[in-house]
């Protein structure tokens, strides 16, 4: 986002003037589009409102914005010598298509995370910098001259990515494919969307785990799917929940995130997998295992995916680098029966054509690397000193207030608080006191749960995190 | 895709035994897959007939493959014990969804080009592999290191490229924007499927160019838009039938690829473009401009886009480096008022979650090199050059049967067969002579035309192509 540059000669105001003016007459901001209004502005771009306030009185005086009583303050139509019907409707266009806005409260946490880097990021479900192997990416761009075929790529993916998939899930994982049936996507979002967009019609009910991830996601909503909640145990979902959930609505898949699940930590136990696996087969209804943790485990031994005990081509499998490598690489996979990974390589040529090249080599070249193994273990270990860390923190700054299970691996602490607060309340008072983090309603839990992610503060923001948390409990409680 | 290997000390049936076996055994080809007829197989792996026999028999003999006279051979169903209602009708669900597979004539071409790579490709349009700039990339992947944030990006694109962008988008074509208003997506594929998926309501009419690129594309279909033609002329579309058209359908939207249109080159007058833009005005339809080919030209300067004359914010603006630097590497941008780019960015987060940031790093490295400019003026000389001798070979070998006008940029010519020819078929007997086109009927035109790339391929390979098309039309003659 653009803000005014404090050590420039120019006055704020004025920077500020000639900022709207440019966009105005690039017609970036059309006749009527609406403006901040002054306080917020301000907020925005971190300045005094007064000098707002003048920015503002300087653009209506030149007759480019005009403020109205209760509409606030927006670009003036008559400039130009346009009549308002010159101009589209663009509302109308953003408001119309079949596709469902962020869900409000992750809006909110991104714009703050975005504008202010004071704030303590417990929210975002990702590394934080220093975990990123951006050393190693380094040396292998340097490395190896580029010499990729820069045409049209497969859609489905590089071949050679492919292969190197096939050849890591089954030592890692256990799961044995080969590349025909894998499908390179731009990380787990998108095979989920692939997924609920090409496999799946309007008013299909599908499956998903009560607290989940994918609630987060409007992407089921924008599909037209219903929704049916597996609700999450200790151990994870129970299966037998499926059979009364067939019967009743039919559901025509079942989406599962079985190890370290988001956002609670729960890895579905091994005598539920098999059974799940048998009901699955019975009544004829894909799973897709939706599997970006297993790597960031700290037990001895990554839990078995789902996919690695299939015999019946039941599972679809989703993987991605995100979570284990970096999240702006967008690599990830869908592992499949190969009609159904046609099928989805060929709606993809439609939507972005195929990934790009050059990410697609580097990650080619970063999963075959002797080093990434390396990486892997480091990650692991840094990962359990967060929680750790966390853990201990929670314990010092409010014990007894907070609940949780000791995840074992993943990159989330689940957290039950232990009096009655209102979810985006007490976000705002978190955001008040510099820190960040989610509220449980956003995975469709119950209000009462809040989020925190270790993974993503640096170990040293871990105690003044939580320390800003128990500030924002403390003033929840004063209200 | 698989090949036996010709070299190896196993037999080539045994190959395919083992093959097949390992893909039935991962879950890859479910109980139930269809296999392709013996012939098919054999086409496909280049092959005799008698041996992919001996393969299928001796699956057959171990149970694994089943054959039935009618339905042809697929993977058993009494194979593992399973009884057939225990694996998932994968068929249901790939029939299902809304996404509508790609025309059959487009994916025949894409198979056979991705198979054989003794045909001559003149119906890719994309650049040959010597004009992609891997020199240019190699250089800029060792020069300077990679230090770029690898967490996840901004939905809307790296704030750096967005900014080369609008530097590169006043400089290249007179369009005046900023950052803020720009969306990096992959290629103008996928900016195309935003606005149609995101803006755009299932039912909404919608005006595109006929003959057009956009016709070949599905895309307008699975989004449920109601298709208006307009007829493109010499000088391009006529702006007086959008009134007509919008008073009969209430078209919400206008697609246009104004500057050497695909398929058939033409270029838009300048006082049609100011007519247009009064008539979209007028009437308040947002135009689509897709520009893919302007910095192709062959002409002192470009054409001047329509989006550098849009005064009322009133046209979106496509551009991307497929067709100027390599399609390979996915990144084109969209240029449109604030409030549009906002909700698209919104929406694509939940399909993709954005860019690689190695491929905008690099593309931003690209665009804002010295040798950026360099290359594009090679392109266009090389284009020119192979453009030339295109239409010499059709002088020479088919003098008098195929018309054309001489495109001013763009990548194809785009003929007109001067006798009866039948579009499949013809494109059979150019794939048995050596040579791939596309028939003109893949971009919604009535018979009788093809569209040529002399982009896709070497200089070398234009004449013997042309050669082999002359060959194929003789075929069609004498039947
Ligand atoms: C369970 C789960 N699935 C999928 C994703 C999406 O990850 P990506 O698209 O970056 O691979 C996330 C990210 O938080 C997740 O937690
Ligand atoms: C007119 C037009 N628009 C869009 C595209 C898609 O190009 P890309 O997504 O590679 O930018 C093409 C490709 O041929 C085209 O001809």
């Amino acid at each position: 986002m653009w803000k005014p540059d404090r050590n420039a000669k120019i006055p704020i105001y004025r920077q500020i003037v000639e900022h709207l003016e440019r966009r105005i007459a690039f017609g970036e901001l059309p006749p009527g589009s609406q403006l901040p209004s002054e306080r917020r502005m301000a907020e925005q771009l971190d300045i005094n409102r007064s000098t707002v306030i003048q920015a503002y009185e300087e653009l209506r005086a030149s007759g480019l914005l005009e403020s109205t009583v209760g509409r606030g303050t927006s670009v003036s139509r008559t400039k130009w010598g346009l009549t308002p019907s010159q101009t589209p409707n663009w509302h109308h266009y953003t408001e119309g298509g079949a596709f469902l806005p962020n869900l409000p409260l992750m809006r909110r946490i991104r714009e703050v995370t975005r504008q202010d880097d004071q704030l303590i990021d417990l929210a975002s479900g990702e590394l934080s910098d220093d975990l990123f192997p951006n050393r190693l990416i380094q040396d292998l761009l340097k490395e190896q001259p580029f010499e990729e075929h820069l045409g049209y790529e497969l859609p489905q993916g590089h071949a050679g990515l492919r292969g190197t998939l096939s050849l890591f899930l089954e030592r890692q994982h256990g799961i044995r494919t080969t590349g025909s049936s894998i499908l390179v996507t731009s990380g787990s979002q998108q095979s989920l969307y692939l997924i609920t967009q090409c496999l799946l019609s309007p008013g299909d009910a599908v499956a998903i785990e009560d607290p989940s991830y994918s609630y987060s996601l409007p992407m089921f909503q924008s599909a037209g799917l219903r929704i049916c909640r597996l609700p999450v145990h200790k151990d994870g979902i129970e299966p037998g929940d499926i059979i009364q959930l067939y019967r009743e609505h039919r559901i025509r898949m079942i989406f599962l995130n079985p190890n370290y699940q988001n956002p609670t930590g729960s890895v579905l136990s091994m005598a539920k997998r098999k059974r799940l696996l048998e009901i699955a087969a019975e009544y004829r209804i894909p799973v897709v295992e939706d599997d970006p943790f297993s790597l960031t485990t700290m037990q001895p031994e990554p839990p078995q995916p789902l996919k690695s005990l299939d015999q019946d081509g039941i599972v679809m499998y989703i993987g991605s680098l995100s979570k284990i490598a970096a999240s702006g690489l967008r690599i990830g996979w869908l592992v499949a029966p190969q009609s159904v990974v046609a099928r989805l390589a060929d709606a993809r040529q439609q939507m972005d054509f195929g990934l790009s090249i050059v990410s697609e080599w580097l990650a080619e070249r970063l999963m075959s690397s002797e080093r990434f193994d390396d990486h892997i273990m480091n990650l692991q270990l840094s990962l359990q000193l967060k929680r750790d860390q966390m853990a201990e923190s929670l314990h010092k700054h409010l014990p007894g207030e907070v609940l949780f299970d000791l995840p074992q691996g993943g990159l989330n602490l689940w957290c039950k608080i232990n009096h009655k607060i209102n979810d985006s309340r007490l976000l705002e008072d978190g955001i008040r006191s510099g820190v960040v983090f989610v509220p449980g309603s956003v995975y469709g839990s119950e209000e009462g749960y809040i989020r925190l992610s270790y993974a993503r503060p640096l170990l040293k923001e871990i105690d003044p995190g939580i320390m800003a948390l128990a500030q924002a409990l403390r003033m929840q409680n004063a209200r």
